[in-house]
């Protein structure tokens, strides 16, 4: 089998339970967490190449239009934006690198890089997520109502992805997407190499 | 997540391990075989629907011409092919339906029943292919030459298949094609389902 990691992009619904998911997956040293490059302004306890790589807007906009990030937008003033070399080399050192980005974004990748793979999280039922917001001391309705609107439109677009991951315990959910990528790995195109080397190989049989 | 089964087509080397492995799937009453059609005739101790659906020629014909076979061939005389009712009965009732065919048929198969998941079956190397082909008492040398042959003819279009599974061990090749279909059964594109039943749910909740 090819020894490439995955690029795996996970999307979903505020409240889908990413963040506990992607956290989880994390503990497995196989799995990391995609660093993005900024704008923003380091904060206190956040070092460079490890929370983010730090740009200045003229770094940023140069590796745009070099087409160094897989994909980029601009939030609050700051941009935000994935590094291509970096994920590269990464894949390449055979780790699963994770990107947890909204499904504009993901789009976005899969268009640049084909190889990825798309896994939408969802909760079980909406009736779950509206649970989850309300449980969230932070949400008023309104943002509540907003965020499930928003949801609405995401479901809008599952057919582009091209997993879905319910999650209706996070164990699960881990699980599966790591069957997922395991599936991936033993993908035929992703194992041309066998073709020449298993050939070779009756030759010298 | 959709309750339908899913169609896998387990291809593969002379001497790969196909009808093991196969063996070993059937414990799980989720899996079975599928049962051909035929014009050979019954052999003491085989029971029509259960080892074959037993077929005169006329019928076997009338078959082809209506389209309800997924593939066919004949062999020393006598037709060999998969009904289509009866697979799609299976999946229908949510049973994973493993037809162990050759590559040719395969890609038959494949052309009318996309939803089918191609997994081609490889010995670790090739040397061990030949050892295991040394080792049946029944293989003459040039037999074995044949064989080689043929599994070089067959890598040849590997990437026309969406999986390959290395059947280092039974127990692996198992586990991982286990894993195959329950990544098959998160694609998005068989679980499309859901975008109503999410959306629905969403103005409910």
């Amino acid at each position: 089998m090819n020894n490439k990691g995955i690029l795996i992009i996970i999307s979903g619904p505020s409240g889908a339970g990413k963040g506990t998911v992607v956290e989880e997956l994390k503990k497995d040293t196989n799995y990391m967490l995609s660093i993005s490059a900024t704008t923003r302004a380091p904060r206190k306890n956040e070092t460079d190449g490890v929370h983010y790589f730090f740009k200045t807007a003229e770094e940023f906009e140069k590796m745009i239009d070099d087409k160094k990030l897989l994909e980029y937008a601009s939030f609050c003033g700051n941009y935000y934006g994935t590094p291509v070399d970096y994920v590269n080399e990464k894949i390449e050192n055979n780790k699963e690198v994770i990107l947890e980005i909204e499904v504009q974004g993901a789009l976005q990748v899969k268009k640049i890089y084909p190889d990825a793979v798309l896994i939408f999280l969802t909760p079980p039922s909406m009736g779950e997520l509206r649970k989850r917001l309300e449980g969230r001391a932070t949400e008023t309705p309104e943002k509540i109502k907003m965020r499930l609107d928003r949801a609405t439109e995401e479901f809008g677009i599952i057919d582009k992805y091209d997993y879905i991951v319910i999650n209706d315990s996070v164990e699960n959910a881990v699980e599966n997407i790591k069957c997922i990528v395991k599936a991936e790995k033993m993908k035929a195109y992703r194992n041309l190499n066998l073709k020449s080397v298993l050939k070779g190989d009756i030759l010298n049989a």
